[in-house]
């Protein structure tokens, strides 16, 4: 058995607690710091969970924490404006990054960072969670199952509504949401489209005053024959509504939205509710996902399942998706990377 | 009880065997003719069936039976190519008709054919099956459920793949097929669109020789607000794939296929197969289809469910459709129809 | 085409209506009278249906309508203890009989019907109608899929429960329902039972004013080593509630509840209604089991799909299943056959 | 935070790794040894999964180490026949127990347990993880919903079939399965039954040897009027099948099987597969039970969720369902209880 590995986990919002659950769950590694704007808060998840190893840090000691000798790794879930600031300090100081997404609203400053892991050999993994979890992964690897890929459709409507303090830094639902569903049509297709194009309409008047919309369909073109759409709504008042379909030619398969639990009333007049939020749909992904950077540090795996094209072309895709729709027109991708996005090398 | 409405047939391949059989069933009215290209076939389905009073005729002699004076209405199901001519001469002679679609291959004609059953208070029924489909029109009755109307998806996969001489004489699959999907985005917003854009493909070397494209992807979006995706496809293996959703602010509500019978294996793990064909996914719909045939020459209902403007939209925006793919580019439907279809009053 | 066959139909209730409508559908067939005690709802019923060539004829008439020469089929769908005198009197005047169930309240009398009909060379068809429904015939005719048999469960619960006018005249829940899930069993093993066990409550202080219960379970064992079980209830709130359930060692099967229509709500969280009634769920039955009825007449089909065996051993089994209920005891079916039914030459 | 429990596991096998593997998850708790027959074994896993204060003893040594000072439970899950020791020298030390079921081959030997356990106020939990399923759960504290409960069917059909070696030793499959559906039985009743009737077959060659049963149905009259059935197989063959029905008055309810993941192929024709086994069908139910442990040890839950009667009853309705079958009888419950069991003040 190896040294555990040192870990320090930035926020402890709802997705850093769901990071901080899946840490304690594994006991090859050691949860060295937890870096929080609010030190209090800090301080009593360690308490709570009798933790004596485990120390509070503000967020203003960030780097020189990082840069501890004993940190292998550093999980960044904190506010989506200091992500950019912590990746480069962690990279910087030669430890491994899990980030949730986005790395950075710039793009640029996202490039950067893949360009420093990739000279430092180190593993920087953008947190995509679907990819992560198990009933997509059993999509994918049985995809051969319908032949021939012809249409993909992807449905992600979310529940409950973010709240409008979340809305205004989201970034927006093409790079906050839809950029989730670019990611899986990558991955299902393994193909970037050629022409994308977006319809949206905003039907909740607190999202409109954003200048954003909550109703979005894209549909791509892809090189091999390929069509696809994208379904995205903001809110989805029976639960978060989550599904895939492949068809091909020799069938078709669909990753349905899995249900609480398989109890029915009147016969199956009723079946159970879907799950109401991410972090019960995806609660498999989010463990998965941290194995993988788990095995990622140790060497035990040798390729990051989010490599840096992944990242920047669904980054990319999202914004062709949003200038398509802000435009009215139809984009050609490859024309649009080549002029917004010469020069990356992904 | 009124006196029997005397009825003629014409043609007897799939749809006119439908007819038939629906025609049979129905004790108030009386099957006088059939007219038929193959009048020994004709002879054969009538002495099959033990039917006494019915008589085949050519259908080169088809103008005067239509003129005999007890025949109250005329339902043609003959190959499209001999719709038009049936249509004009039937409503010339001052009786009603049902129509499989298209009523013509010109736009043109079919408005002159509305035109004249508006004249003569004649029913003029273009048959678009699946607004008398019993489940169509529970979801269509039941749309206030999910609130205000967000977003349509129709799926619309074709089995089995039609043989390669109708294919050559359907029209193309935006005539063919896409103009019921047209009709049901009409039936379901209870408006015309404001742009529509179409993705295809073509996988099928068949037809793909007959500058024809098996799968068909059409966004558009509505005035209101809605937008709409459709998802059409020439071959669906594992059977005829229809399924309707719709979402809006309450819920959604989804018509999905029905099956062969509630028969499953081991605990649910295989189900029974949804319908292999139109004819047996919509045999209740095209027996209702009739029904409302019937009623409107009683004058117990007084309303044509499928209207003038109904077939004739649905035969502009198919052709939208197939324009936006063909131009590689979004079509504003207002210009459109401004440009290509004025003066038609609907 | 063969000449047409001549019918009556004796009364003109629930069931009767059934088979009034079915006999419609069917032009090679002719409804020569409907015999009924409302003689005006007889007249009424022939009238709104501009039936030309139809009588109606006061039950006190029955026997010399019966005896007409046209008539080849007598359909009885009268109340349950007008069975026995008009089965007999068609059987007498030489013609088919279709009877729904039970023949007679008397077990010998049923006897003498068979023994007549077969002397007679005539069909007494008994109508055990969920024979004839296809989900259930596609059930039997699979039952190799599952290898071995080895268990098998019915479900069958009744909706609406049937008013109280109705309950009093019924036989109790043994005869009037039981025997269609015996009946059941029997179809599926094709063996007889070596042993019946029952467990019975009564919830409804109606039903049970009645000395009737309202909910049983049965077990049986078969002589192959299958065992069997059988749930009832006369009321199902949600709807007309059957299920089949086979188990063998290559898997399982199950005929479950089919539904009003393939709609649903909120991602399937809300499927629509099963059906609320049986009329409604073996709509197809009815129409089959006249049919063959039909082409028994007609020596179309040379065997009747219900023998003489099938309808007195399911009513035996009722009887030992009743009496067990009421004994406390399990019944050895051979010895209760040998003791109660002997020289039944069944 | 209080002070860690001190942990002993008893044994390494199937049982035993999921309760190691859900005590690692828990940072509240410290496995200070684990108690093996296969020392090596235990080691191997100790140093694979770097724990470092967890020690590996014999289990000749088993005595001692319980009584450590600094051990608090002890959870049993080693063979069968060493559970009555195990379970007697924790409480002897004074230490609390969660012990796979059965306590004892001998029903008196269970008596003692649970006195000695009462006497020194120690957790006794006899591991019926059915109880702890979020789906059982829910189902029982939704019971309300469907009204006053009429009737239960319960179906258990195992999968894999297990090896002859531990067919051998299993204890039957009355004690050693439908035990768990009695226990089912009494938590969703609250009552004894008043009768107990099983049919029984064996199918299975090797089984049959063994003097035991394979497929077997019981059926249970209670005092309140509700009547059950159990059905149980040992085999099969397309997965760990279990299934719980309940019927009111108002509405039915089914705890029907969960999938392996919503992954569906060709429109719904295929589901996902149920799961295999039953440490994949209950892995969460195995987790929460160890959670209840440690809240009882905690004094953070004063009441054991799995009481002496629970465990006695359901023991003592095995062996009437195993008596039923062997004597093809009905057995009184009261009346067999009395005779068999008094005197054991539950």
């Amino acid at each position: 058995m190896a040294k555990k590995i040192g870990l320090i986990l930035c926020g402890l919002g709802r997705m850093g607690m769901i990071h901080f659950s899946n840490i304690l769950k594994n006991r090859t590694v050691e949860l060295l710091y937890i870096i929080e704007m609010d030190l209090q808060k800090a301080q009593k998840v360690i308490s709570d969970h009798g933790l004596t190893t485990t120390e509070a840090v503000h967020v203003d000691n960030a780097k020189e924490t990082i840069n501890k000798e004993r940190v292998d790794g550093v999980i960044i879930a904190t506010p989506t404006d200091t992500h950019e600031k912590l990746v480069l300090q962690t990279l910087e100081a030669g430890k491994h990054v899990l980030c949730e997404k986005p790395l950075s609203f710039e793009f640029d400053a996202a490039v950067k960072c893949y360009k420093i892991a990739e000279a430092k050999s180190l593993v920087l993994l953008c947190a995509f969670n679907r990819r992560f979890d198990p009933q997509i992964r059993k999509m994918h690897s049985n995809l051969s199952h319908i032949g021939k890929l012809h249409s993909i459709k992807i449905c992600s409507r979310d529940a409950p509504r973010p709240p409008l303090s979340y809305l205004k830094i989201s970034g927006g639902i093409f790079h906050d949401c839809i950029v989730h569903d670019m990611d899986m049509l990558r991955y299902l297709t393994g193909e970037n489209p050629s022409t994308v194009y977006t319809l949206a309409h905003c039907h909740d008047p607190e999202i409109a005053e954003l200048k954003d919309v909550d109703t979005v369909f894209v549909v791509l073109q892809f090189p091999s024959g390929v069509i696809a759409h994208i379904d995205v709504s903001r809110e989805c008042v029976y639960g978060y509504h989550q599904t895939v379909q492949v068809y091909g030619d020799k069938g078709s398969m669909m990753s349905d939205n899995p249900r609480q639990s398989g109890l029915m009333l009147n016969g199956g007049q009723r079946s159970d509710d879907i799950f109401f939020s991410f972090h019960d749909r995806y609660t498999v992904a989010y463990s998965l996902e941290l194995e993988h950077f788990f095995k990622l540090i140790r060497g035990e795996e040798k390729e990051c399942d989010i490599k840096a094209k992944d990242t920047l072309q669904a980054t990319i895709l999202s914004q062709a998706a949003e200038d398509s729709f802000k435009n009215g027109c139809v984009i050609n991708y490859s024309e649009y990377t080549k002029h917004k996005f010469s020069n990356i090398g992904i």
